[in-house]
């Protein structure tokens, strides 16, 4: 596998990691259309687990079936493709080595309001279906925050130990400190993606954040000193900032969007600030196969470009 | 052991599992009188553990007996008989080379309302029994569920690996979200049969569902995309699609019944809608040795034909 | 070690358990005065744990002692002697070859309102005190109860892997749907056993059962199937039966009594119906160590009867 | 070790522990001024962790090193001294084969109200530190007893496999039954000291115990059966009969005292009704040296007298 | 590894500690400007976690760089740096051979109010680093004490096995009986390191003590006593009292400051006292790396003097 010198220099801050994690990390940044740029788009597909099969995949019925996202992630030229355990068995054996995957390990439902998540899989059924790297979401500010942070921490460890990839989505919801506005707020975007870098995650995954501030402590630091905050790119620029000055990958999100449009506004925006690239579910299954084809190609080429 | 086309076809589908579950799964979809049709009946006896031993046996005593169920599953040529530990310590060397058998793992009782479950087996007494299979029943929705998933997805990653036959009970119940109504919802049923395949059960065993529609926000897209929820066929073949579009086995259970007349009706519109099969537990044991056989082989021939 | 055709038949019902179960379960069957009969009197001292030692042994003080209460099992010959860990450890060595012994698991104090039990002992425990069987009290109905019956399944799986008996006593108590009368209904008494029995208990414990009925639909079938409850006997042939239809040895407590008339005519009520044999403690050991030696023999000689 | 033919009748009662223990027990009962006797006095300093230092320490400064009690129950001719992790790690080098010690594995705090214990210590600490014995602090009646007495089930089974001495705090404590009176009153005390000799503890710590009677259920049979608990001596010996009838060894602390008669004459009532021995703490160290010595001189000779 | 006599005094205060972990704390006292003086100043960096990222860096935003903190702690002869996981892992191979480096296992946020703490670490993963030691925060008073304190015994017994270097942070906080003024009362910070070292920390952080006394059963003694709690140097001369009579090493934060006279003035205070050290992040991190060094150099000078 070549190495381009934009990956290389991304691999080196990894210092720490194995042989094992870097080769690892570098098939997923060398993998599709955006090969070797540093950049990377992935698609998540955990919808039907969080929403509902209906709420997911009813508005584009083929997307019921596993095989249909890994197929998507190939065609689409995609860097990888992440989903839980039942629809990685589905199709390990047959898509397994044409597209880098990522094994979900855990996983909330819309079935109930209480903010945790269920553990759905395991370091060691992710090394059983070949995948490269596993995937943990933490609820920073919720009240099972802490425990998820700890439970992270042990996924982290072993995962590393077995040579695997860590992503982690850090996504801030409840508590008593974040309302609705606050989980997407800059300052707390930026705060969840620290704390993400900080337990060990090689790739982080966020939400685009609004220019909104949450944490009055903070609020007071971001007035006095100034930090710009007025537009996407430079709320993007901070994140990365605070996920340790760029050393580590971040990726976001598409957010709901109301036009393909606007959608890629924020994927300009995003670029525009650094961000390491961006993951795209919803958008990519929830219309025909075409269409999403040439919605991802167009993202892509705003990240090559 | 031969194996037909159609388990051939179906075996495919879990193109992630060893030789050893394969194995296991073509011997319970092999056995009886629906060999090799794909299609399968399994005899559930744990509603002395759920409901008390009166209310489960009282109508036909012979049922205390746990040989009696044993001996009926194959004389009735069904595919396979699942109970929990007690019971099945009592027949398994006299029965178990005669019927595929599972150890269900957990159980609730009736003498008090939390909505959890006891763990009552392990995949260690599994294996000791000699089952192709075990059991494991998550609440979807109820406050317990995360916890009982996180414990199923331990359960099956050690069953797997010990080459046994993962099957989930997913039912609907409790929680914030869910009413009496809601729990044989079509939304939910179809969202419980999703997460069981999610959790990667080779087989999913749901409720029939209703035609109601309990969550709001899925409640929408059904009506905006017209789904078809009007017939006992079409939700069985929308709850086979939420189950990696018929990738998984998904056993329906017959339901509570006026009469044998609306229970064969129940079971024609399951397999109009595809449905892989159904478990019949309280229909079998609660009436004349005789009368069971007859309404077994009734079902039977209804997947049969 | 001869066994009669009677312990030879109830050996049989335990099908799927080792040599070595099979070894220690005849150890308590072919030992004392009820040798070979098939039934069993055992002799169970927890009280001073249970309601404190004054209440348990200043009517007698001679048993503070735990050698008395060794002796007395031996010399009233008795088929076993079932304690917490102090009061083994106090004897093992003296008596350990003369009777056998089970070793409490859990133990419950009078100093607080909570419906729970500590863990008192352990498998290992009872392999080090050559034991042959080990004994769990779980509390159907508790709000505990799922967690003692999870626990107990740890136990028996590792009990029956060291060779062990194990004895269950299923004591009905609090939660929601149980008032003091519930507690000892008929079919609160015979779901008890039956849990026990599903748990894969090999001696189930329960008490003396009332002809109160408590749960509103177990009543409904009482009254429909027209189960006979009117006699001590045929409520006692009722809970054997919902023991696996007399497959599981099931032993009942002397309860409180007014007078040793009282106890005996319960004892026959017992024997009458079938019961494997009884559980006698505090009638033993409050009196004069004579008196209980008579009081025993003519249990014992009800039982042989 | 020459073993006097009293201590050789305590080491008998213990008749089911490994040479081991019975060495380390040994090393106990044969050190100091009270050596052969069958009698001890031990040195707890654990009032830093449960009062603070200055509580502790203020009266006495020399008293915050570490190393001045190790020197104390050295000099003052003491059977072993007992403190936690850190105070023990800071001579254990020094001092080690001086004088026998035993680790403390849980303590409470002053720093909040919870009625529990924090775990400080383990049984591979012990051993790593060349202790003889390790000690647990139960609260009987508390909330959090039943998981106290739990863990120092898996605790004593640990200390017992690795040769060591389990000495058991026993202190009524909270719960909804017990008040400030009924936390000494003699039924509850003898009740803890039973609950101590049930667990399998080898020495056994109480506190002094009142004439007051607590339990209601209690109070009846104490009046009924004219058990005299009108002196210490007597209120002694019942302790002592209800630790299995003398077979267990009990030390009783010296109390809250006004004044060193007081505290002597407490000691002498002690020793009258058959005490095994006393744990002196604060009276030892909250005041010179040369007092303290004269003091423990004082109480040993009672107890060889 | 030259060792000057000062540092074999405090080694040898650690008795039963390995070689390693000896030749650890060694690598510690004897690096940097304050090397073999007895006396350490450290560099933490956890603020980006406890406070947010912009809170911490946005003042100096070259610091949002993990490898700013290396470099300051080596450029500025500290003695060691602590941090989180990620921090950590930026760095350890480009600087970890030029200064010692500390994993700190759990961590706060900002993000909700429960006073408790996340596991963000592991001794593994401080053996993987290349690290001398690891930090462990306890809340002594808060609701999670207990369960803290046993997570810090674990975690010391597996780090000392390591040959680790123990660090415990003891900051009061919460509960029932602490309200803003007591976690700094002089009462309350001395008990809190008296915690620290009876659990086995080797070195022990805590706040610079205020004259504020906090538990009234304290308040008496301190007053009855007449402690001299007047200055900042008498306080800290208690404090060390307090932690095993100076025989383990006690590190103060600067606290928040108006001022680097203040700052300073608080530094000298401590000094005075005999604290073994200082450990100071904020006021080195948020202001011009110059100034931090001339910052840093005349504490390290007040420390030398």
């Amino acid at each position: 596998m070549h190495i381009t010198p934009q990956v290389k220099t991304i691999l080196n801050n990894y210092e720490t990691d194995s042989a094992a994690t870097k080769i690892n990390m570098a098939r997923i940044l060398m993998h599709g259309k955006l090969s070797g740029t540093g950049k990377l788009v992935i698609l998540p597909v955990d919808q039907g687990m969080e929403h509902g099969p209906a709420r997911s995949f009813a508005a584009n019925p083929d997307a019921y079936d596993p095989h249909y996202h890994y197929k998507m992630a190939i065609d689409a030229g995609l860097n990888a493709y992440a989903a839980p355990l039942g629809a990685l068995e589905c199709g390990a054996v047959s898509f397994g080595n044409q597209i880098p995957t990522i094994l979900k390990l855990n996983n909330a439902t819309s079935l109930n309001s209480v903010k945790n998540q269920a553990i759905t899989g395991s370091v060691q059924e992710a090394l059983r279906l070949g995948c490269v790297g596993v995937g943990y979401t933490i609820y920073p500010g919720s009240d099972y925050c802490y425990e998820q942070m700890s439970h992270l921490q042990e996924i982290a460890r072993e995962a590393k130990a077995a040579g695997l990839v860590v992503v982690t989505w850090s996504y801030p919801r409840g508590g008593d400190f974040l309302d609705k506005a606050g989980e997407t707020a800059i300052d707390v975007c930026a705060y969840a993606a620290h704390i993400a870098a900080q337990m060990g995650a090689h790739i982080i995954k966020v939400k685009p954040p609004t220019d909104h501030l949450c944490l009055p402590l903070a609020k007071k630091v971001y007035q006095d000193q100034h930090i710009d905050i007025s537009t996407l790119a430079k709320r993007t620029e901070h994140v990365m900032q605070a996920s340790f000055a760029g050393r580590r990958l971040v990726l976001f999100s598409g957010g709901e969007q109301t036009s393909d449009q606007s959608l890629l506004t924020t994927i300009q925006g995003l670029k525009d600030g650094g961000a390491s690239g961006a993951i795209i579910g919803r958008n990519t299954f929830q219309r025909k196969r075409e269409d999403a084809l040439l919605l991802l190609n167009n993202i892509i080429d705003i990240f090559k470009s």
